[in-house]
């Protein structure tokens, strides 16, 4: 049928935008070290079972064999053997150049010395990089260093100064920021701007702590958060599935309803990530705040097979021109290969039911694919390929 | 395929029972109007997007442009020109009267001014209206009149006792109330019937409040409730998925189990209506709860190409007796037409999958459909076409 | 198709361990008994209405009916006519035999007067049958006992040390045990174990209730669980979708959550039951704690035709070897029978979608059936019908 080749050659194309991902290891990989990077589990995999034995295991033998010389569906042991052959950088550019992705925005706050950063990324990768700032990681590393530097008058007072010059400068040439309140305090809290008074205590408590920091505390995240929504910036939020350092039943998006209430006429917008199982609630969100849009990035590396269903359903209550693209891949170019993969195999079948049972033309469906796999990130970012000097990438 | 034309035909014919809608506008719509009338948002369209492209703004292009002569997938600005040509009452009729519903439950509280009321809607529809009276919009009617009247003795007492007289009234011809519970308190109330003395205490307070009101009280919503419940009717519930002034997570209709389970043996019934994300939930309540019935109706509309699956969603663990059809139009009258040509749509492909996969006879298949179509709602609301004159239509 | 037929007929032969069952009733079933039989419904079905109009209700018809050599959806009267003329165990005999069930995990708390026991139920299955103990059930049994008894000292401490080595003995040959907190306390409780005083405290209560005893005190429930945790159990956990006793809003396994960190080390097992339509957050928890499993047996049945959906949705994030298979089949041999063919439809239905469009192959998709269908329960239940010497089944 050649209307349906025209829709996946023109799917195919599309130049993506990867609105959420992170670095990739330069390391060789033992299969225990790759096992567990296809899980969000901190575990190992139960005795008796192996991580492969997934949706995601079964599509890196599936997909990603054949890019490394072997067949499909290639053992686990002769997948990591041939990985190992080559060098780490050829494996990652072999798998990232073969996505189509054209643009990334590379969150930068995640175990950033355990895979490459933004520069680094942009030589592997090819493609236009940009940085996204993870809000609570710059607020660990200035509160440290001024912890542990000399005291210049009182340390939670030039905490909060430094935290806001750092941010300034990060925010000059970074694309938008991200923010783990999920995972630091849940999305229960409450919305309100926290006060002047009430942040310094939080800072006071925060700088007298001693060893590694770890910012848990609500009344900072929350300062964090109106700190980007006053400077009318693109929020990521991770939502929903994560690993099993998350309450997932206090990751909600729904939970922030108030707090998109509160910012509808600051500028700020919102990217709620992933947000299985939640994308129903989350396209909620994107139809009703016209400052809300949202992906399902990582459920689809990681339902696989049933990636289609996930996608389907992102496609009911929201704007078509509210959803984004987004592999939220870390660690593995794999990641990014299959995300891509099943990105646009899953959205060329939705797209497909919907032109036959729904007679949506195919230059339609090609529009709509379009907006999720790039203009809606470009509009939103305000930034693009061919105008990209208004704003410089990291 | 002759099982699959027997079925279709029987399901294009049902006479409909749509048991939760509103009336239509009589203004001519600028597209930015229009725009409004097909999103749940309050908001206008993010900037750089339009709310035509979205499920629903699809449905309307490709179904509605037809009934108004042009090609399917016409353009937002010619739909509107074409649109505009036409009187408003002539575009309601072509619209409603194409529905093939036969009997309407007419939900009259909300934004009354801007639509057509029960009386005009049955000479637009041409169809049997039964009213649907809005407990809380009563309440403020009448606490609006008792304070600003002649004082004739304590007004929050005058409030309650002309609220029962005035509900009563109502209830002589209504088929049934609404509650927006959902709204105004969120659906995690304490279920107890509340106090003598909580409910004066409440209605204190609200007599005395100025300006136009606004029932937001948790215990005179509640006392709304009970007297409902007291007099057996047909309550209808707004549950899940609705504008931007609903807090959704507070919303689940589990969160009514409690009510449930305090009204089992009261003779009132419940509709739990929309539902979407939270189907599934209501389709269990439904199935143990004698009393409760549920349908998908603005969810069909708003999910477009995808209602498909929700229609599914929502025949697993509830009976075939519980489930109801709507479309809760409120403004166009395309909502109707979209709302009935996706049920007819949604249910026979679901009911030819049942029939393929698992044997199910087509009489079965036309059986079931009857049932959700309008069977359930006349065993439901003790009426019907041919024998309305037990109960009269409003 | 050659692969498809491979597949029927690999998926059709698995030896199926069914992990969580009950017993059957032996007596000759009247309609309405029959009809209270095939929902989870407390309440007779609405007036109007007839049990057989659902899901389970038209599986019954079309599946059964030709067992009792009637035709494929035979009338609900001839059905139960047609199954009154036959001796109870012959009914039971002949549906249950028709599995293909080789291993039962039969639990013996709920209603046990009502249907056989787990000897009776061996000779009736004719297969391999073990017995998981319900922990409420016994700690109700062991305190009306010491309640009832002569006092030989305190009775909250001797109800306490029974429980204990009454729960004991059962372990000696039991191969699981089930909690049902679900029920009695919902799972949002404190993860906790509880201290000795506070144990001490919760029996001196119970001991001292009056009448038939029903454990609903939390402190009680959690002293069970962590005895189970302490002895490493495989601990079968109700979750989601029950009867009307349940707060389904409660029920989520993601209440869970600090469980199941507190008790990553202990050796202790959870399989999560049912979890409609929380079985999406199943797959994650099973996904993210090596220690949880789960199944969608419970709601197999109950969708009937859609079930193929709900088994697809069991396999997004989870490890397929954290998958398993159940019935949950309580009273009516038919449970069993509609239960395992709509699992090997549905679970054939979804690999043949993932061999056809995500290139599984079919020995893959064998392997990934036989996983589920008995595999994963006899490697955590660490027995087997071919080394069933090891754990002597009761």
């Amino acid at each position: 049928m050649s209307t349906n080749n025209e829709l996946q050659d023109a799917i195919d194309r599309i130049p993506l935008f990867d609105h959420h991902c992170h670095g990739v290891v330069t390391d060789t990989l033992t299969r225990e070290e790759f096992e567990a990077l296809i899980s969000e589990s901190s575990s190992a995999a139960t005795p008796g079972t192996t991580r492969f034995d997934s949706q995601i295991g079964f599509q890196v033998r599936n997909l990603c064999a054949p890019v490394l010389g072997l067949d499909p569906f290639a053992s686990p042991d002769d997948y990591i053997a041939a990985r190992a052959e080559l060098e780490s950088e050829e494996v990652n550019k072999r798998f990232i150049r073969r996505t189509g992705i054209a643009e990334f925005g590379v969150e930068t706050g995640h175990a950033a010395d355990t895979i490459t950063d933004p520069d680094a990324f942009r030589r592997t990768s090819g493609g236009t990089v940009y940085e996204i700032v993870r809000l609570e990681r710059v607020a660990e590393q200035v509160a440290e260093a001024v912890r542990d530097g000399e005291a210049v008058g009182d340390k939670a007072t030039e905490f909060l100064t430094q935290l806001g010059v750092t941010l300034d400068e990060h925010l000059v040439t970074a694309a938008g920021v991200k923010s783990i309140a999920a995972y630091r305090t849940g999305l229960d809290f409450d919305a309100d701007r926290p006060s002047e008074q009430e942040v310094l205590a939080a800072a006071e408590r925060f700088v007298r702590t001693s060893g590694k920091l770890r910012l848990e505390d609500s009344t900072l995240i929350r300062h964090l958060l109106w700190f980007a929504i006053d400077r009318a910036q693109v929020i990521q939020l991770h939502i929903g599935y994560g690993d099993d350092d998350v309450d997932l039943h206090r990751c909600n998006p729904l939970l922030l309803t108030n707090l998109f209430r509160a910012s509808l006429e600051s500028g700020a917008r919102f990217t709620l990530l992933h947000c299985y199982p939640f994308h129903r609630e989350a396209g909620y969100l994107a139809d009703v705040f016209p400052h809300v849009y949202f992906d399902v990035g990582l459920a689809i590396n990681y339902t696989g097979a049933r990636s289609r269903a996930v996608i389907a359903e992102s496609l009911e209550l929201a704007p078509f021109g509210k959803i984004l693209f987004s592999t939220d891949a870390f660690g593995l170019p794999e990641l990014y290969y299959i995300g891509t993969l099943l990105f646009r195999e899953g959205l060329l079948s939705v797209l497909e039911e919907f032109h036959k049972h729904n007679g949506w033309p195919i230059d339609e469906c090609i529009r709509v694919a379009q907006m999720i796999g790039f203009e809606n990130a470009q509009r939103l970012y305000g930034v693009s390929t061919t105008s990209s000097n208004e704003k410089e990438p990291s």
